[in-house]
């Protein structure tokens, strides 16, 4: 981190966040999990990592949330290590979709029937399919461990209040896997692989752990604080590439324009982003646009972008 | 039954059926469900019954087969006489889709959610779930004890190794009652509604059930021989309109203009049609067309409708 | 025409009229022509003629309108006439749709991309691209000729202003022209054969006329006023199993279970139905509801079919 | 360009692409333009430019083909320097979509009904309606002189005989062209918009033009030669971000991952790439996979990418 950006980053991240903050009555906070609904709509926190182990925060950044669709990042790093490229992308594909995260349409009216890509829920559901492991139970606890390194915090945890809420509630996702199943892209038993997904998706974070996690990203693989490599660089491209891509759901292209860094945002309302060789950064703020991204971290990661003209483009 | 159309069928229906057997050759026995697979393909037969008492039969009409699709029509039937008419509708539309009878795509992407009709797949789940009873067990009891008095059958039951077999394989229908229960058009759990419809489909029949149970409906509800009314006249209204807008699956348009008979196809390869006021008429012909319809059974119907301008057109 | 049922049209037709007549209200005049657009909403008529020539009528019966898309039924009639069956359903399908009329999802999606059946938009201007003439223009006075045949009425005309407006804004029937020019479907050009199609479509008619066209379709082609013989017997059945089955755009299937009655709808709120072998009745009440068809029209044929048991099923 | 890299690519670069080039006979030249198709599928060429005046080429760098696809990228440039990027993202949307680039599924099924993306055909017809000038030629001649600006080749023009094959056979760019008219995308006539669509579509170039062309992107908008902004840099960065998720039709997600490179493709074979603030590149290749992209062409930019590890990611 260059002494000046951090220097401007210090004095004037709060007061960019209380701008960004003012957008949060426009949007909502997601309904569909009630464990979800809970969380307050004018919540808005970021938290920066660097390299050297200098950190800049503001707002609410200790709010814990639980990650959502941000763990599909890193089940799909997980995989890759598990089982490598060819095996991954057999069952899953690699193109955007411009479709709603959770629709069923590209399953059914392309060929061969596999999910576009990793990071709709299809595609998700398949990774999470593909973690190595003799039972939903060991799978998890590979993710949990994985995770926990990569943030470099042994007590990330689940929240198993929203892991039985999604349980409940979680009947579209239900019926994708099933209608996978159906193709043969899922080998195990349908909820076998949903409680190892619903699992992931309900690892709780705060901004700081997700900052830390987006930090061995934007450092190809290796914690830059202890200087162990822990996920090889190829792993690293591919899934920076599809955050790029993919990463925001059907607002991806526009957040790459606007943005233009790897990012994955979760219905929580997390976004974790990345500066390559720069910093981590983790964002909470839950209220939704109608994309199912954070308004106001959104707002703000736009802000900061343009500021320190960070695009990758 | 006219005395010369009766005569004409005596002497004619062996000769007509052994030309429509030539067509098995071009399509195939369903494969989806192991159990189903095992049907011959060369398997024809037709029976055929009138109001006096009479019948004719010709080819292998002694085989037994599942109902199928085909037991569809007399669930709307009894879910109507559960229910009315506009509880019914509220769930499930009136209107033909083109698309195939699995398809998804219509509940996606039209609004409210609701099925498109109730002879395909998403809307016969729909109506499983809206018989009376307090159990699956009562409401498939209540299903069994329809079918047979439709039948004049107190033998007629579930062939258990074909149930097995759909609830085994049936993920593409799990996939379908899903998104109906996330939509909130089921309101019973998934696997208790699905047991109710794969049980219904698993009933044994041979072409004289199917012509006697067609029989009822070609009288508006009362069973010819006995006088009994089984099913007000309304509801047969309604069953005999999906038959001809909906009931061969995506060729029921070409079915209304080549043959112009209700009737309803399911794939264990069985027809079941009628010619109001006069015939029930059973067809079994396990080789299958491309959109799921018996082969020669659709044959041999055109071939009757067309001698005996049977059309309703 | 029973001496009854006649004595009881004449004594309630107009009161059930004005019945109906209340639901005008409830639905709004087609606004995407703005000839079409300057009907009135509160408009309602209806025509019934006998085989003796007896007719009944009431409410505006004698408003002028065109007969847009009940226009579709008898072009298929007169292609089939020149060409066979078998080269008419080489380009157009026979099934029902779900979709909108003007849609083009089947066509891109759905091999081998012709269009689903000639009464939606797509392929009715395939049928018009098949009627026999050297040039658009004879094309159309063949057709012009045929209609005023059948209605016997040598004045009827195209309504100019109307054409001239459905030529300046039919973008979207060039969309699906041009689609299936691409598909090899269409042979002329586009212009031309949407001349044709644009042109019968203007054609302008009363409650009477559609009357008297519709009463040689219910008795199987031949005017039973002149006894003369205008259509084969087995186009009429064709025709009337498409009206059954897609006559009212994606309300077929309720109008069917509704009413039962071959019928066919146009956007310039008339209707076309009839009773086989007994009426040919014209309808005109311009407000339309969500599918497009008149909406209190549609009330009062049900009302007919109802109190005199009218329905084919 | 380092000067290794530099001795590498000419000792390396004639190898590599006889290597790719044994991959031609696995794809087709595209065949729905006939003038297209007279193209030889054995051809491959590259021609590297960087920002000191030095150049490498191999294979058939000299083949002269038009440009189709690749020219979308600098008309939305020059629409967006014409009217700015509000203005031009009224009309066309920013999100990849994993459909294929001629497909009319998301205008119909999304609202509000504008185009996706400019690079698919749909955006770049609405793009090609957005140039500024009072008629089709005055757009078109803004259009080529600011091409041959970019190219600085003042001899850079039409291909009469391709341009007049596409307005022949164009006839499902007109079916989405009359689409985006009736949805108000389009304000002026379809003819006069495809004649300009058309029109930049078959302009000729060979390697090294389309090698100078992307040197002006890859240093953000600036002629390195001249020292000439050409661009502003905004509208790089939006070109760029537009070329990695959409610019190699529904592979784009897939060559991200295995190229990294901001990229566009046209159905003539060729591929413009960069390799920001080094090199322009030109490839043409004229033999296609199934996702109409040149197949020893994206094999031998893999080649490099991996090479000189040259992706953005």
């Amino acid at each position: 981190m260059s002494f000046e950006q951090m220097e401007k980053l210090k004095t004037k991240l709060p007061e960019w966040l209380e701008t960004s903050r003012l957008r949060t009555g426009q949007g909502d906070v997601a309904a569909y999990i009630p464990e979800l609904a809970k969380a307050s709509r004018d919540t808005l926190g970021i938290h920066i990592a660097d390299s050297q182990g200098q950190t800049v925060s503001a707002g609410d950044c200790g709010v814990p949330f639980t990650m959502q669709s941000i763990s599909k990042v890193f089940t799909l790093i997980l995989a890759l290590m598990d089982h490598g490229e060819e095996a991954v992308f057999y069952n899953v594909g690699k193109e955007p979709t411009g479709d709603d995260f959770n629709s069923m349409i590209k399953l059914e009216l392309v060929e061969p029937g596999i999910p576009f890509n990793p990071l709709i829920n299809a595609g998700a559901i398949t990774v999470s399919s593909l973690i190595a492991g003799d039972s939903p139970e060991e799978k998890s606890a590979r993710i949990l461990h994985f995770f926990r390194k990569l943030a470099s915090n042994e007590r990330l945890d689940y929240n198993m209040d929203v892991y039985h809420s999604e349980l409940e509630t979680g009947d579209l996702n239900r019926s994708l896997a099933y209608f996978l199943k159906q193709n043969g892209v899922l080998k195990d038993p349908v909820e076998d692989v949903l409680s190892v997904y619903f699992r992931h998706c309900s690892i709780e974070v705060d901004c700081s752990d997700l900052s830390r996690m987006a930090l061995v990203l934007a450092f190809d693989g290796v914690d830059p604080h202890s200087g162990e490599m822990l996920i090889p660089r190829r792993y690293i491209q591919i899934a920076k590439t599809f955050m790029v891509t993919c990463g925001m759901y059907n607002a991806s292209g526009e957040f790459a324009i606007d943005v233009g860094l790897p990012a994955k945002s979760g219905v929580s309302g997390g976004i974790m982003a990345l500066v390559p060789g720069q910093y981590g950064i983790g964002v909470v703020g839950p209220s939704l646009n109608n994309k199912g991204n954070s308004i106001a971290g959104v707002h703000l990661l736009e802000r900061l972008s343009k500021e320190f003209d960070w695009s990758l483009f």
